[in-house]
């Protein structure tokens, strides 16, 4: 049973993720592993009930929730074996899976479920914390066992109100390739473009180029081992929706209609 | 003084400016030409009074709005002189401006000012009109003259919220072309390229896809006409974006930080 979780990686994700279980009347305690400032943030918005060593929360914890950035998460894994109590449950929130699912193959004493909720703000930190962020979101599980303890952990996913989708890791860094990482690239592009070519067409932003650029806001720390860790899908993604813009204008009304209708379907899911 | 509005094209932009100008008090009369369907759903949401013929509105308005689709705003222009009530103000709402103020240089009864206002939203027709649309948001207008009519008029669009910024045609098709129809080229080729290459994807969109993908909802009806009337800096900035996605990760962390720091400015102004 799930007495103790530990939030590895106090930040917006683990933080949101604290106060969502929490809210939907979580009774044990939240552990926090993070830095100093982001332990302070995280206490003050009452996401975790108190900061401590990863030794410490590993020795403790029923619920491992490893919400750093990928090569960070991986890391720890690596580290995690010979700390954890025996039995208990390993999960994380990294936007790539499969290096942390390599890295997970070294777990023994422990189960491991890679997660990846498709949730997130451009704003980053604990401040930004927010119980309903996962709220009608997709929330992608690798490798799952249906144990006790797992059972628990995604029935808690679903009282935070996250849709769980089965994937393995690499079906998962395929296709969020295409529905994150491009829109990512494309939006730094534009942004970039613009800010390179033309800036002085800000002077006419409209609320078009503000959704399209609200992305390129985004910072590059995350994003950095986002791309490392899936650079041939990302590179995939960006190659073929340059060779589609290349193409466009050989027949726009065709391409107008198709990505209205895949559009508006996105949105009735 | 301006006592009689006519709205041509009871769009969603025709008729939030019947609406807005009604409730930022305008007392007068505001006249529709459109289809019948069109006048139907304008005067049940309150943003026209009844509608009338072109030769009707022209005969009797002191202020013409053309708010329908650039080329048959540039069609309506052309058979307007012998229509227009002596010394009238004829603006419009058309998304390009050079094909537009090109046509009204045959207009000599009356007064032209071209006008393009930044709003919009992926739903269109009268049923959506909202006179809060062009709150916050910025009003191009070309050839201004400063006569009492015109001053008139630029008062009721302070009032409804607009801000005006004063533009020549050429430098506003320069400008847009990268504010408004790169982005929307960019949305449609990343939705068209998903719905080719990966649709699966959708399985796991979040909200970077959903900001990413609305503009990709647009009716090609609409930017039929504007990419027609603006090939040449439309296609210009398309290759740009191209050039600059192609070279993107040749230094991710510089491009990032580069876009970020626009897209930021961008939401200071």
């Amino acid at each position: 049973m799930i007495q103790t979780v530990a939030v590895a990686g106090a930040g917006l994700i683990g933080s949101s993720f604290g106060l969502a279980i929490k809210q939907a009347g979580f009774a044990g305690t939240v552990l926090g592993v993070s830095s100093e400032r982001s332990i302070a943030a995280a206490m003050q918005v009452g996401a975790i009930d108190r900061g401590c060593s990863l030794e410490e929360a590993a020795a403790q914890a029923d619920l491992l929730f490893l919400s750093q950035p990928v090569l960070a998460i991986a890391e720890t894994i690596r580290r995690l074996d010979p700390l954890v109590k025996t039995g208990a449950l390993v999960t994380d929130a990294g936007s790539t899976k499969r290096v942390i699912c390599d890295a997970a193959k070294g777990l023994k004493r422990c189960q491991f479920v890679g997660g990846h909720p498709m949730a997130g703000k451009e704003v980053r930190g604990a401040a930004a914390a927010d119980g309903s962020l996962f709220r009608d979101r997709t929330w992608v599980l690798t490798g799952t066992a249906d144990t006790p303890l797992e059972l628990e952990f995604r029935g808690w996913l679903r009282r935070i109100g996250a849709r769980e989708l089965l994937l393995d890791a690499k079906t998962h860094d395929h296709l969020v390739a295409w529905s994150s990482h491009l829109p990512q690239l494309l939006s730094t592009g534009l942004a970039a473009a613009i800010a390179d070519t033309n800036p002085a067409a800000a002077r006419v932003a409209g609320p078009g180029l503000m959704d399209m650029t609200r992305l390129a806001m985004s910072s590059f720390d995350l994003w950095s081992e986002i791309l490392e860790t899936n650079a041939d899908e990302a590179g995939a993604a960006l190659d073929a929706c340059i060779a589609k813009l290349q193409a466009l204008r050989a027949d726009l009304p065709g391409e107008f209609a198709k990505a209205s209708e895949f559009s508006k379907q996105l949105r009735k899911k």
